[in-house]
């Protein structure tokens, strides 16, 4: 059993972490399919998705961490193409990746505790996103 | 055909490279599935999963890298408000990714001679780490 | 429904970037599999995968990017016992990853409009290259 669905949200850009780990468990709850894996995907490249503690603290070492690595204040070749300011973000997109796949059994994201799935946007602007979101299993 | 299996072992924290790439084929050959893809998820949020050639040079260099790109000895917010000195740990596993998919066929992972499944556990300490190993196919 | 294929392609080493999103669609269409999951896996140690804008500007963006994180130049302890000269391309690969998964509806991908599947060859020689591509669906 195959079920396709998506999750739309707003978000700020500038390197905004958004929690989807509710929706992405009712979407699995809507499906009744019980056992198997959810692929989450991203359209788009200037965000990426990764699982993190969702604590303010870490949330803004995450970001830091992207300042220092991939800096928004060095100059890119994309920018200078195409004058979108937003060369960093699809580097970092890249880096962090558009895909995760998760297992779940009995209808329950094989997550840890402390363990949150997340959306990050990269981009230096506020927009609307949208997650593919697809179960597979039985 | 869906088989949900796990992998348990003991490692030792900063950044401690377990390689799992028999335990992997071990569960793949008891699941009696032939060809599909086994999805391997990290549960919890100090550690990852990636391939890697499994040669002792490379992964000192491997360290060595984490130890650049993301330093333990740099203040992370994380450790002021929790005190577990891990915050650097979290971070490097929200980069380096929980989840891993690769395909099979004929019961055989597709993998390169010299690329092997490493579990990389980031925390600061020795901990009992759990993998789910889910797979699916026919 | 299952069809495991392969995609074989020449690389030019050295952050090699290989748009491979043509040829991944023409899988889907001949595996006549309609909605489902396309995993695609990297066979080596020294290449990896994700998607990005396939713009030129960005292109050289994303080589700078790992020419100042993971550099070239700094001694690595792989190189000392093997001589190969490649240890940064390892590490290089191990981070960034082998494995996307894609979901894809009708037959289309789920993929944005500026968002391309890309084959990142950090290998320092020219190689001959195959990826593992495993539909799953109905």
């Amino acid at each position: 059993m195959i079920a396709t669905k998506r999750i739309s949200f707003q978000t700020q850009g500038h390197c905004d972490i958004v929690d989807i780990t509710s929706q992405v468990a009712s979407k699995i709850a809507e499906s009744e399919i019980k056992d198997g894996i959810v692929t989450l995907f991203v359209t788009g490249s200037t965000a990426g998705i990764t699982t993190i503690e969702n604590e303010s603290g870490l949330l803004s070492d995450f970001k830091k961490m992207w300042d220092r690595v991939i800096p928004t204040d060095i100059p890119y070749a994309h920018d200078q193409a195409w004058g979108d300011g937003n060369g960093y973000s699809h580097v970092r997109a890249s880096i962090l990746g558009a895909s995760l796949t998760i297992p779940f059994s009995n209808g329950k994201l094989s997550l840890g505790t402390w363990q949150q799935i997340v959306f990050v946007d990269f981009d230096n602007r506020s927009r609307t996103r949208q997650i593919v979101v697809q179960i597979m299993g039985e």
